[in-house]
This record gives C-alpha cells, structure tokens and sequence, in this order.
C-alpha cells in the first residue's frame, strides 16, 4: 500500500499530478476497484496513472477495464502485438500523449521490438509493418477518423488480407474504444508515468 | 419472446438488416443480456438495434451498457435532457445516424421539445439552448474534436456557467463515450429503427 | 393577411425571431413579392420564413425565387425527390438549420418515405438510396466541398448511372444553388418554422 | 453577330473550349438573354466565357445575373470596387480560376489598382486594404467557409468599423452569391477569357 | 548603388515596407552579398525583395540562394519554366503572396506564357498544362501537402508519364524547399515588389 | 572508411534501406562532402541517414547544412535545447519519422531529460515547457501551419515573453526549414538510424 501512495505523489511534492482531477483517497476506493490497482502494481511494479485517476469514479472504472479487457486480453487472431499497433497509431492521430507513451511501452514490449511503438505513433504509413498489418491500420485509422465513410469496399480489402469479419470487429471496437480513451487521457490531463518511456527500449539479441 | 425475433427481421425479408453484423441467435446470447433486452422491449415496445448488433459479443455488452449508464443514468447536476443534447449534438458532428436518430428521439421526450433534436443535430450554435448548455455543448464538441487543445481555460468557463468540475468530468466522459459509440454505430452499419423517427415530435401542449 | 401578419409573430411576444433580420412591413413590400408570398400560403397553410425574411429586399426575393424554381420545378429526368435529396444532403455538410429541416420535410413528402430525409441529412452514405442516387449525391456533394476538383472522371462516372450531361448540369446547379441559400440562412440566421419538423412523417401506407 | 460569333471560338479550331458544355446556337437563345449579351459585348468589347456556357439555359441566365446585379450594381455603402473585393478573396479561398481572373481584372479597375486583385487572391490577410475592409473581408471570408458559426460578434465587429446591418446583409449576400457562382464555374470548367488577364494593369498615373 | 538604396524605400516615404524585418545597412551587408544583391539588380533592373530582406542574415542569405540556385537553375529534365510551374502551384496551396507574384513573372516568361500563372496559382487542376506536367504538379502538390503519405505508388505515377528517380527528387525538392520559402516570407511579410505584377503579361506573338 | 560503408548497410543484406534513394559510392562523393560525414561520424559514432541521402546530391547537401547549422547553431536567446523542441514539435505535426526520432534523440541530450521529446512529439500542449517555451512553440507551429495567418499579434505574443524581433526570426526560420527538411525526409523515406531511439533515454540523476 506504501508503494501506491508514493505513485499519487503524496510523499513528493515536486511531482507534477497525475490528471486535472486528483486521485482519489483509499478510504473511497471500493473494494474491487482497489484489488484491481494492486494487481496491476505488482505485476508492473507501478499503478500507470490512469488507473488512479478514474478510479475516482468506481462504475465508469469498473466499465472502463472491463471494455479494455474484452478487446485487449480476448482470444482472436490479432496478435497482442498487433493490438497495440491499433492503440498507438490511432492515438497518435488523436495526439494522445498518455496513450501514446503508455501503449507505445506495451507495444515494444510485446513486439519484441524497440523501434515500432515510435515509427508507428509518428507515421504508420512508413513504419516496419508487413502488408496485413498495413491494412489492418489503414482500416483503424479510418475508424478513427472518418468511420461514416467505412464501407463493404474496407471490409473487402481487410478480408484479401486474410482478416474475418470477426478480425475486422476486434479491429473496428479497438479504434473505438480508444477514440474514447484518448479523449478522456486528453480532457482530464491524465500523465504518463515516467516509467513507460524506456521500457522495452533494450535492442533486440 | 416473439416479438424481438420479429424484430430481429426474421420474419419480414423485405427489412433492410440491422448491422452489417448479423445479431446473435437467440440461444447464444447468455441469460443476463436476455433479459436486458427483453427489459428494454417491455419499456420501449422494441429493442433499438445497438442492443441486438452488440449482443454478439455478450463481454462489449455488458461494457458498453454499464457504461453506458454509468454516464447517462447517475445523478448529477446535468439533466437527463442535457446529457442527451451532448449525445446528439457529437453524433451529429461524427455523423452517425444511428446515435442521432435514436438519441434525437430520446432528446425530445426528456426536453419535452420536438424541436430540439433536428436543431442540435445540424448546428448546435444556432439551437434553442440556454446560454449554459450552449457552454456545455462548446466544450463537448472540443473533447469530441480536438480533445488535445482542451486546458484550463476551458474548464473556467465552465465554470463562469456554474458547472463544477465534476460537472465537466460527466459532459467530457459523455462525449468520449459516444466518440466510441459513434464509430462502433458507423463502422458496423447499426441501422436505427423505424421508430425512432417519429418519437417526441407531437407539439408542446 | 392577418394571418401571415400572425406569422410574423407579430401577435405573439414569445416567438423566437425568424431572422436576424425582421421581416419587412407590408406596406413596403411590392405586389408580386407580397402575391408570391401570400400564394405558398395559401398552398402550404404557413409562410415558410425564407420568404420573410428574404421579402426586405425584393430583387434579391424574386432572383432567388426565380433561380429555386429554375432548378427545383423544371421538368428534367431527376425527380423532385432525387432534387430534394441533393439540397438535404449538401445543406446537412454545410449545417445549415433552415435548409436541413425545411427541405427535409419537403423530400419526405415528395419521396413519400418519412426516413430518408434525417438519413441523407446525417450521413448520405449510409441511406436508403439507389446505388444511382449515391452516385448523384456523390457528384453533388463534391460540387459543395470541392468543386476545383471537379473533372471528366466525375461526369463519367454519373453516366455510368444514366444521368446526362443535362443532368449533370442539374446537379451541379441545384448544389451551387444551396451553396448560396445555407450561407444565407445561417448569416441571418433564418429559423426554420416549426410546422416543417413534423411533416410527412406519418408512417407509410 | 459575327463578333460574337467568333467569341464562341467558331472560327477558331485551336482555342480551348469556354466550358465543359457547349455554348448554344444563336438560334436557341430567346431575344432578352442575347440582347444582354450584345450589350456587355458592346460595353467590354468581348463577351466574358460565363454569359455564353449559362445561355444554354435562358432561365438560370436571367436569374443568375438578376441576382448578380441585385448585389453588384444596387447603391449602397459598400464601393463597387469593395463588392470585387469580397469577390476576389473568396473565390480565391475556393479556387476558382473563372471567377478570380474575370472579377480581378474588375477589380483592379474599380480600384484603380494593379496590385490588389493578385494580393486579395493570394491571401488577404496580408493585402493593401484598410482595416475597415480587412474587417468587410473577414466576415466574407467567414461566411464563405464556415457560415454556420457567424453570430452576433460577427455583426459586432462590422459595427465597430462602420458598417450597417444592410451594409452586413451585402457583404454576406455577395460572399454567398459567389459560393455558389464558383460552384457553378468550377463544375462546368468554364474558362477565363484571356482580355481579362491583362485588364487594369497598367501602372497607376 | 544609388539604385539599390532607392529600391530599398530610404528615399519614398510613403512606400510600404519590404517586410516586417528593415533590410539591412549596406555597411553591415558583407560583400559577397553585396555583390549577388548587384547581380540580380543589373540583370532584373530592380532588387526582388527577398534578397533584401534575407540579407539581414548574411549566413542564412547564403544557403538560402545556394540551395535555390541548386534546385532552379541546374541541368535536367525539368524545364526552368516547369519547375516554375511548381513553385506557383505550391505557393498558391500555402498562400504565399510574395512567392505567387514574384515567381509568376517568371514563369511567365520562362514559358512564354502570359496566362499560365495565374491559372497555376488559382487552380492547377484547371491549367493550360499536358498531362506530364499535370502528373508533375500532383506530385508536387502531395509533396506541399502530406508529403508523409508519399509512397511507391506516386514515384510510379511520375515514371508512367516519363519521369526518372532524378526528375521525381527534383520535383520534391523544389516543393519542399519552397515550402521552407512559403513560410519564411509570409511570416517576414515580405512584400512582392511592384514590377513583378507586369512583367511577362505582354500577348504571345 | 570502413566504419561508414558498414553504416551504408553494404554487409548486411537484411538492413531496411536507409532510404528511397541509394546513397552514392564514396567515389562519387566530393571531398568536402565526405570529410563533413566523417566528421559527424566520429562525433557521434554513426553517420545521420540523412547525410547518406543527400549526399546524392553534393550542392543540395552543401546548402542544406549550411542552412541547418546556420539555424541550429548560432548564437542567440534560443538555448540549442529549445531550437531542438521547435524541431520535434513542427515534424510531428509532419508525421516525419526521421526528423522526430533523430531530432528527438538530440532533444533529450541538450535538455537532459529523457521525456520532453516524446511529449513535444507528440501534444506539444501538454509538454513539460515553460509558458516561455509553449510561446515559442505556438508561434512555431502556427509558422508549420498556417504561416499565412502569422501578424503582428503573433509578434506581440512572443515579445510578452521577453522574445526579441531576432529571436522571433529564429523560430520562424527553424520551422520553415524543418518544413522542408520534413517534406524531404518524407518523399525520400529517409530511415532514422536505430541509434536514435535509445539515445538521452538514461533518467536523470
């Protein structure tokens, strides 16, 4: 529990805050919510400020995670790897600086590879993608920004890459929910942690 | 029980379909997102397509309604009505007619004005607001546009309009949320149902 | 008379102006202006505040009246349907109120289908349309957007369909033509009557 | 007749067409529309492109330059030269070549500047006007681009530099009259005469 | 010398500036500047502003006019009047005045071409170009524009239409370096010197 | 020598190239051009791509860092640190991969922290900068964007931050080059060099 109130910055005050909102205290943090934070603190060895901050409000927490668990930890044939490639370039366009650091630390981590989360956040038409996941983000990044247009010619072009329908919903519910996340990351302020930036970052064999 | 699969069209070849995506078969769906949808047919007199095209997926269900009402059913400064003119007033900006023509139809019985719905949709800055909502829609269209140039000023006026910073957490969450739900609407072909049209539009007393 | 001098809100405080400009006084209205006016109401039953508005300068009323009726009543292969269809389509990108809710009852009306207007008005691309009519809103709605862009490849692609040169012309013509009456409407802030919201909404036969 | 003639290009194999759409026989054009045309052949010496490609249609003749000269011609406060400007700098914003060409040469006439049509077009923010005209451009500009978000400041700003609500109503009137008379050139390919390329020129006394 | 002070407004009061930044003193003007200041004056019979207003900066003058020259006037398969061409469509996309007038004269009469100009600037879709050249300008323009979209398939599209690897490095230097050259002027606010507005309309033979 | 051919990738066959465009063979290259590579070798331990791609083309070389180092390192109010932000921030505005990764790398080192970079590429809103810095910044991207806008009250904006008319040149002129030097990087495919991403990542004492 020490370790997490050191997160919230309590014991230093030179830290910048997490969000426009504070955290909130423990006392008023429900039980579930609370179990959820230290989970993700042990795994990773620090609570990424996004949990503290909308923690403040346990529904939209509990729906939040929920939602992200159902797209990002479900089985289906895009790869993790891949599904952070949806997450970054699509808040790169958002510019999204939680999302972007934060995932772009996942997306190192599971790729196997230091420089995608970069490339891909700055320009995914020129980074080193194969062919399918070109197409799989060309079809997030027109969610993202232009899903009125979205016809039967996107779900064509996804499927001559080998992608189902179902793929193209996983695709399509990612771009989404992170037009979401992006949005609430940049009107609440919400900061990266200073530990997404390096990791994944140590080069390849 | 009859009567949604008469609504999935099963019945009536002529329909155009729901979704892009074919709703689930009745004995796929799991009990608990049954019986939401048979609770909201019992409500409404039908169930708006969103609920049949999402049961395909019961984990996104049950995400998306629960946060769906944590957002638009909690208490809270803003009126049913006013949480519904953001909707509308985003989904018009995304231009999602799903959202627009159900959440239109919502939006003009909780306002009691079969105005204002056709208004917002097409130009919230020429709509029959008050001077506040008119400060509540310009910074739900900012999260829902340009999310990342939101900064403190626009929290101040906020708050010369008397909306508290928990206030503005709630028209943020909301316009994120339907920066989703607009681009899911879009990006799976949701076809909003007849009904929707003609809902709330009998004159004012 | 009284009962256009009713319209004019001139009995009833409370209505919101139909301008920012005030309709003009009879007395300083020319006959053939005064005798257009008073014949669209006796047609429609209400003076749709377009006429009122525009009254106060009479040459600019008859031009714009003469150049709707050029367009919108001539005889042609699109059908008065598929013309209101190009003026709701183009009006909605432009978020023009006054054209969006007036004209939107007028394609209601003359396609007989109470949907198809608050469809084309919101996202054309997803209506109930001909793939002909897509390919019309299509020529159209590049007219409103980006008319430098115009080129032999679009009038190709409109004869694929059917249309002719002549109505190519009509298309076109009808979406220049709205090009101007949005921009009007919305510097002077013309509101659309609120006898437009409801018509030819009834459900079809 | 025969200069006219030779205007249309009859004689002439290697000139580029005036436009997509053929002018039409003299035989077709009723006596009013081209006793027009004789005129401003009479005034100019030559017949500018847009009389012969809108004679094919008599109708839209008449309306178009009854409206055209509704704005351009009526008295007012506005100068003859201040209506070309509001001409030039947003059919510049909307490239369209028939217009800038046609109604710079104008212009520079009006004015009697050789230098103002090419600085308006190009960007005019940074032109030879007065602030009372850069505010007169500013909300044409406005008008021509984003008209549904003019409101009253916009009118504020017009008062502030003199300019009445009628004064206003012109200056929109033009900017919207153009909007769509741009549309109309830009989709027909309607190509400047060469005279006006070098009309007004010459260097000032 | 007495010329260039002239130029330079010391002696015309009423004179507009040449830009926001005062040229510099001639005793302060090494004299290797000097020097190509005097070249261009005795070749062009006036100094273009953008040599006096970048003499301010002796080492940025130099690599400015180094890289010009290294673009503009070296051998290849572009013609001086093509790149040009380039230079007018690219200013004209970023509303560049100086850039449009001054380089507009010469393209004039590098392509002994009194219209081509002006149509470049207003709309390059619409000019008196062949299709190479139109093929050129398009590159150019995506160049200008979204130069990270640029990919195989537009050096393909060069290369149909005869362009080599060579030509396609050239056609993306010369837009990118005035897209340097764009930004420097408008925000300098160089103005384009009067002779240019002349020069070069003279009618072909 | 034998360093720099190993950068060339001429061993290692799986190396992406370094850019559209072959670098040339050393034979090719003039001598002042490769003494200028291998200085920046020994430097730093590896060879730019950059220097590589433009050696190409010696004069455009010359010019190009002639300009860059005439901009970057010169004397002024500007820390090298705060022209490197200028940097990062207009080129991810770009979407140029190269200019962010290198420029991105060399950001870290002169600020000593290993998190602005990644910040400013990506919502240089929301960057740790002093309000001094976020001037500069806007002002620099508002150059990137919409140079023809720039006025005096851009100037006045700056000079409140105690920013001299010569550093105000300062950060227009960074901009406009990286305006170019992004568009080049872009059109050619220059890859950052995997060195980049690691560099200045070390957190600070």
């Amino acid at each position: 529990m020490v370790a997490w109130r050191a997160q919230l910055g309590g014991d230093d005050v030179s830290q910048p805050p997490i969000s426009r909102y504070s955290p909130p205290d423990l006392a008023d943090v429900p039980k579930d919510v609370r179990e959820r934070i230290e989970a993700v603190q042990e795994k990773s060895g620090f609570v990424p400020n996004v949990f503290l901050a909308l923690a403040r409000r346990p529904d939209e927490f509990r729906a939040f995670f929920a939602y992200h668990d159902a797209l990002m930890e479900k089985p289906g044939n895009l790869s993790k790897a891949e599904r952070e490639m949806i997450v970054v370039a699509t808040s790169g366009l958002n510019n999204c600086q939680y999302c972007v650091v934060a995932h772009g630390a996942i997306l190192r981590i599971r790729a196997k590879n230091p420089l995608i989360a970069d490339q891909v956040a700055v320009n995914p038409l020129k980074s080193d993608v194969t062919p399918r996941q070109r197409a799989m983000l060309d079809f997030a990044l027109k969610v993202a920004q232009r899903s009125h247009e979205v016809d039967a010619a996107d779900y064509e072009a996804l499927s001559r890459h080998g992608f189902t329908d179902d793929d193209a919903w996983d695709i399509a519910a990612i771009a989404a929910f992170f037009a979401m996340s992006n949005r609430l990351a940049n009107a609440f302020a919400i900061r990266p942690n200073d530990e997404f930036y390096i990791m994944g970052r140590e080069r390849r064999g």
